[in-house]
């Protein structure tokens, strides 16, 4: 771990002594955007995908990057290099960056971080999540800040209620994970999962469009509980997880995963996409 | 600026030198809480209260402190000894801290910083704020965390405007500043403030406590922008800045605040009350 290279202070420098200093509005302010993306096989996955969707929460938040895309391409492909990690992660994490009034924004930080991940095994996991839904809508929800102060504040209610993750509601309406896009299979074998409010996942997309392209229905609207409960099938989906079957949300239980389920198709769909990926960038 | 010396990693150390690393839940997450407190003639002002919010918005946000308020009083007074500044703040911020899982909470990370501070004048600025009302309810606005993205990120918002603060409503019904407290004064020379949705200003309870105590009526309740349309005076109140008049909100202009002003009265009886609170921690 100590020995990890990060890019920090536009230098390649031992990610132990990555820090932000006090003065950074990403500690004193929490403004911050990020993007994470797995490496695997040292390809990283989808890499124009997240740095498009980087640069778009950068724009959004008034954060000027200081770089272009093939700078951070360039940036990541080196720490691939030093690093040498098979199955990773690089986080791409812009603060705010020191202010000399602690509010306005001069010049933002950039720091791209490689740590060991280990990869979602070839196989659906069956088993499956629990989820238990909570009242809360992200503030700035397409953009993908830092600001994950409701999701840490939940982990010993999620504990205590036995739930892996929490799925967020707001008047009933369900929007995401903190770190994962919510979808349902109705009894139509449509995959629906929610348009707006949300941050647009970069497996979401991957998700949707092997669903179209395998001749699948796709929605993408509001999800009341309601519709969860009239639902077949859930599941979540994330670039470190690819996809996870929701086994319960709240009261509803949902029929076990099988080889036969929408989820477990879209799940083997997604692994050889990324196979094809990966033989394709190597 | 580079020769001050704050307290972090349990130790004091150049201020310069103080950060928090990449995998602190500060950093990565926007999990913190801090408070803010303003030292005049090197007395700490109100400091039993704010160091009673901070150990409750630790409280609140699952931190443990891991040291008692005593413990941070001692480290302040040995802060005021270092560092020689007569008109200073002190910022005791305690973040996440460093998270194996980048999620849980383990160890939270306390950094207590002193960094000179022009005071407030002795005379109100009967200039006056210029606020503009924006839709936004704080995320867990009881507790002091230092989510502050909406606040930074309406600053260009603002400029446009030319206004000098931002003033949350929600269905509008204000809350507060990001960094003050706000105050109307109604035809019948009410003093009226918003009692729920916001956080609890240790200037507010000085101004609620002051009136009450010259005799005038003091209400806690929802504002709305219509109330704001009928007051007679408006005004903000902070650490900082004692208190500031409001001359506009949107639309509404009040008349100039003058001596005879209610808000100039508060003013007073706040910067007398100071003087007083000084002289006896001297």
């Amino acid at each position: 771990m100590s020995k990890l290279i990060c890019f920090a202070n536009n230098n390649f420098i031992s990610l132990s002594e990555a820090a932000l200093p006090m003065g950074d509005l990403g500690v004193q302010r929490g403004y911050g955007i990020f993007d994470f993306l797995r490496v695997s096989n040292n390809s990283p996955l989808y890499w124009d995908d997240h740095l498009e969707r980087f640069f778009h929460s950068a724009k959004e938040m008034r954060l000027p990057v200081g770089l272009l895309k093939e700078d951070i391409k360039n940036i990541i492909s080196q720490l691939l290099q030093k690093n040498k990690l098979l199955h990773s992660s690089i986080r791409i994490l812009l603060s705010g960056g020191i202010s000399p009034d602690g509010y306005q924004i001069v010049t933002p930080n950039l720091v791209i971080v490689q740590q060991p991940l280990i990869p979602p095994s070839d196989q659906i996991n069956e088993k499956g999540y629990i989820l238990a839904s909570y009242p809360h809508q992200r503030q700035m929800p397409h953009v993908k800040t830092t600001d994950y102060l409701m999701a840490i504040w939940l982990q010993p209610w999620l504990k205590e209620r036995g739930a892996d993750d929490v799925l967020y509601q707001q008047n009933g309406i369900v929007s995401e994970c903190p770190r994962s896009n919510f979808f349902i299979v109705t009894k139509e074998n449509k995959i629906v999962t929610p348009g707006r409010n949300i941050l647009q996942g970069i497996t979401r997309k991957q998700v949707l469009r092997l669903a179209v392209a395998n001749g699948m229905i796709v929605e993408e609207r509001d999800i009341s509980l309601e519709d969860i409960r009239l639902a077949k099938e859930a599941f979540i989906a994330s670039s470190t997880k690819r996809i996870v079957p929701v086994m319960q949300v709240d009261d509803k239980v949902f029929a076990p995963c099988t080889k036969e389920s929408v989820t477990t198709l879209l799940y083997d769909l997604l692994f050889h996409k990324e196979k094809e990926t990966v033989a394709f960038l190597s």
